[in-house]
């Protein structure tokens, strides 16, 4: 690749920029994963990473993406001709159904129109309909990706008891993990989902299910057909320290770390500076003229920030204006809202200063392209920062 | 983990020893997956390592276990129902029959003795036998990591055709390639499955699956309900340098720089300096008066070698001895097998001096430990590869 | 240390970052300084070295900070008692007075107001002043690190044949070379002494010598008492590729993979990019009604930046809420400025974005410390950077 | 460099490998030296390596090579013309005489074999004489790197009180410190000088010297002219965690760990397993036939030993073949046994499986090289760590 003097602006929404610290973590040297020093490392990780997901109940840990991790709760907790309940909040819940549909299960997908989060009033609806319960699980995102929007998860599991529903509950935090505020256990989720190279601030290749009691028993006597995926191997082995098959060893050494990290700057630290960073985002957007995906002010995403391009404009030119004038990577529209929208990334290991390089970036960039907007969004990003320092 | 000087000897048989080249170049800032550099990457990797495999197929990466790997061969060629015949060559063997079981297919597995590579005539008087052809793959094992024996592969095929059987040829070599001669355009095998962790000095996490016309034919109309492992999405997004989900990026950066080591040094090269540690190695047991479990001279594995254990004495406490003492780790027996053997690793990132070390600390292990045997070992192997320096 | 998210802005004038190429570089294991390998590696090294001095006289490469490298350029080619003129530029032209005074010379230094560079015209009265050519040599800085003022060594050359005086002419370009415009064989200059920590991107422990024929003939005749030090040994056992003491080898393999790193872009990019960072500096500087200290237009810096506090405004306490607030280090106050100007690096490994980031973060602090100043310093850098995308 | 398969064995008498703890360490981010982070970093590291020199003085660290820190030892408490003491060991104390001789001291140089430390007695014998007390400084070298024979420096120190003579005394343990027993203070040491690239297992580019009172007494009234190596800024300047220039950062971070690592492990059992190593490896030599250079059993250093080569066979032509066959380096004779005798570094990152391959190279080499030997060292020293494990 051609040089360029500085650090690449990786401002996709994930993966996220892996600090130094993580890098050389995961660049120790490969050890036996049957030999004591490994039992020791991997007690310790499953462990530590337990209070991120803010659970008690395992989490397995997959040599994967983040879409193995989704296929691994399905396939674990379900049987072929189960019905699900999704909801359409933007590509990635659309390829989650998807992926349902090819691995032999029927999916309901509730429309959505990509620019708010799950309406609990339509599941809450579905649910009260399906009398025989024949909807075995509700299946939404917690962080949008695609879209930035964040949905309310409480208010998913509020919907499912209102109903007196016994589907199993299953949540892709993906990229909200360790960014945004998630409780798998306070919030009665049966299965969340996650992968590394988000807020863990891991390069991509760890897929995460947490697996509440209810899901653990389905998986016991059900489930698809499966090996790879399978929960009961991996909740068994994990208990002395095991894995069914070589693990991704580096990436537990990085997980170590991440989790070390995290712990030690806090949670709720780490999910304040990102709810500040995506407000300060936002106020640059709205001072370029430009529109915020996301329509809703309680569902922003503190993770990213789609931005909706104006009429006439492609988003996709504009990014590439961006990469070679300033070496940034700004995330493209996806699906149905590709060439119309970028996303800004303001995640993980991340600060303030960052921030105003990626927002000078993305106003620079808009100048250079000729996209039309007021000047001063950085300038307006600054100020809040500066009244929030 | 304790403090101890000097690197670790890590001699079982994978992962081996990641050089330091390659843990560097994973260590790279991790890119945007969608973005022109790693286009370029990923073609870059997807074309170098193709003759690693000695084909001119598609190789797909996924991140994943070798597990995973195999699980895909089975549920992109094969579906729910489908007869496959598997030779039991060891643990590794025997594993993944078990796992073609739960995935719905119906394996025949052929009985070895753990000592011997895969019986050809064996294969071809089954196949001979199957007129209906409900034999819809055979599977075999090329370097089996339980037991040190290297099945003889362009036999197996020479046997399908014999018995002029339609059935695809899948064939593992998750601890061979790279290390042992291996040919997959020129043995007509249909799918062979390898990892990241053995001959490729990658830590573990990507697995692979090379893929030859008829089996990706059958992958097209047929296979078993499936997503990750989906071959056709892959090949057909990894023709423009993508992936269908984020791929393990930082191992990609490692595999590039993997098939440039290999290549700088000759697949020739490589596979000449393991079948030398193998008879240092075979000469060195066979003067402390221990045996090889592998029992036919043509098939003892280049990647490692499995020692029996004399009458009375645990393999693994021996194993704790030569960990404890000596800081290395060797291989246990796996399986049937289980403190019966032990293997020693002798493949990959590796040269006559840490052979030595190796056998030495074998050597030293077994006074200290208390085992039978006669002194002299490791002199034997510097005997021969003095001779043949 | 406290744990921050995000990187550290490393904005002092030098050291600046360091690329992680160059630290993956460094990382790599010491080899024998007496073997081919070093041999071909420090051949390599000391031509590639060459071209960044625009010299095709030997560099010396000292184990040292760049202190060290001007105490080599005085002990090689002056004998005690020697008088020198010297001009007082900042604190390090002062330093390096008194750094002479302590070997044994007799420096003269002409008084600076440290707002300019240094004047060729004084030093041109003084050299035709000296009849009997008492003066053995003109020493300045090119670049005073502590004003941020860039001087005319062309013209200084000038002023010495125009005295027609025979005294060597040393420059100390530490915080220059690699960054700013220097042609250590165009513009006649004896010895350039140089380190490793600024435009090199190094870490610090380099120091560096060009020396031209005429200040190598007087080391081989004269010096002062000096073992370290000596250019003899150094040059004579260069040519083969060895050094007189075991050299820093870790540094030498960064300092390899910096100057491909700067040659592969170019030495007048590499310029031109400095300059734009620089302008675009000052822009935000006058935006904010704050006072560059450099008052020569034509002497401004492209390495730094030195702004003088508003009255009654402590630089240091400053400084210090900038790094508090907002993980960013700006360098101080030398000297007789101390607490008077900060000091921003916009040197090395850095880019547009990282700019904006830095002015972002200076504007930030400016308005948070409580210091009085104009908001729209970082807009104003960013309108010229657009400009000149 | 060509492609070499597994790690190089680095059998030098340093530098020695540098573990990749300590690599990582020195590949973290420059942070301003000039900020808080450096002065907590700073004092840390400048407690922490007292105790390896174990002394309570200052221990003054320079960006150097150890030859750096012998002239800062000179420079700082002596004057031109002063008489020194010194004793020949081999050809580390000869260039010291000969650095002494440039700076403009006056050296005896106490004339020796190269086979036997330092004589006491000759010592004492000299002071005696000397009744004006015209020598003002003993200069010895612990651990002669040229030959394998580690001095007595105790026996030195009585010597001089013995003869009740007030020169200062000035011990090189260049290569011994933490490797072979020492104690600056309990010794009576007045400066102890060392380097960074053997036991202390980091790269070159650090010098040391402890500084016990009555140097630094000398060094705050006289010296030679100085300004780098000047002790007095420094020590001064390092009691707030500051130094007079740049240091060399990255190092630091290394120093730091290796002073970590080393008081994990405990210096008396990091002194037990080099005097292990050297044990095996002599009666390797022994049974080979060959020589060890030191001739007395009380001296034998336990860092490395030299080897003499029979007559008529070259050393350098045989560390040729070790190097192309065996890809290990071994030291050469240097100065008056250039080509007489070979080295073998057995120090620090170091455990007794690379002693094995180490050995097992030597003797595999002498083989290839046609050298004459009787085969069994590799065994002789096996037998003698099993016993000893």
């Amino acid at each position: 690749m051609t040089y360029k003097s500085g650090p690449h602006f990786l401002q996709i929404p994930g993966p996220s920029h892996v600090p130094g610290r993580i890098l050389r973590a995961i660049e120790q040297p490969t050890i036996d994963h049957r030999g004591p020093d490994f039992q020791a490392l991997a007690k310790e990780v499953l462990a530590k990473v337990k209070p991120i997901f803010k659970t008690e109940s395992p989490v397995v840990i997959f040599p994967s993406s983040g879409t193995g991790a989704w296929e691994a709760a399905l396939v674990n907790t379900l049987t072929p001709g189960d019905k699900v309940l999704m909801f359409e909040t933007g590509q990635f819940s659309t390829l989650w159904c998807e992926l349902a549909t090819r691995i032999g299960l029927v999916p309901e997908l509730i429309t959505g129109d990509w620019r708010h989060g799950v309406d609990a009033a339509a599941i809450e609806a579905k649910l009260v309909e399906d009398k025989s319960h024949e909807i075995k699980a509700v299946c939404v995102v917690h962080n949008e990706t695609s879209t930035g929007v964040t949905s309310n998860i409480a208010a998913v599991r509020k919907a499912i008891d209102a109903a007196n529903h016994p589907a199993l509950f299953l949540v892709d935090t993906i990229s909200g993990l360790a960014s945004a505020d998630y409780r798998h256990d306070e919030w009665g989720v049966d299965v969340t989902i996650s992968g590394s190279q988000k807020g863990l601030m891991l390069p991509p290749g760890l897929g995460f299910n947490a697996v509440g009691p209810k899901a653990m028993k389905a998986a016991e006597s059900g489930g698809i057909n499966r090996s790879y995926w399978d929960w009961n191997h991996q909740v068994g082995m994990n208990r002395d320290g095991w894995f069914p098959y070589t693990p991704a060893t580096n990436l537990l050494y990085g997980l170590k770390e991440a989790c070390d990290m995290i712990m030690e700057e806090g949670l709720d630290n780490v999910f304040a500076r990102h709810e500040r960073w995506s407000e300060a985002t936002r106020r640059a957007v709205k001072t370029w003229g430009l529109e915020v995906l996301c329509q809703n002010a309680e569902e922003h995403s503190p993770v990213l920030t789609a931005v909706v391009m104006p009429e006439g404009h492609d988003a996709d030119k504009y990014r590439e204006v961006v990469l070679d004038k300033f070496d940034m990577s700004l995330g493209s529209g996806l699906g149905k809202v590709k060439g119309r929208v970028f996303r800004i990334g303001h995640l993980g290991y991340f600060n303030d200063l960052m921030l105003m390089g990626t927002l000078s970036g993305v106003e620079m960039g808009l100048a250079v392209a000729g996209v039309p907007h007021t000047k001063g969004g950085a300038q307006a990003a600054m100020d809040y920062l500066t009244g929030n320092a």
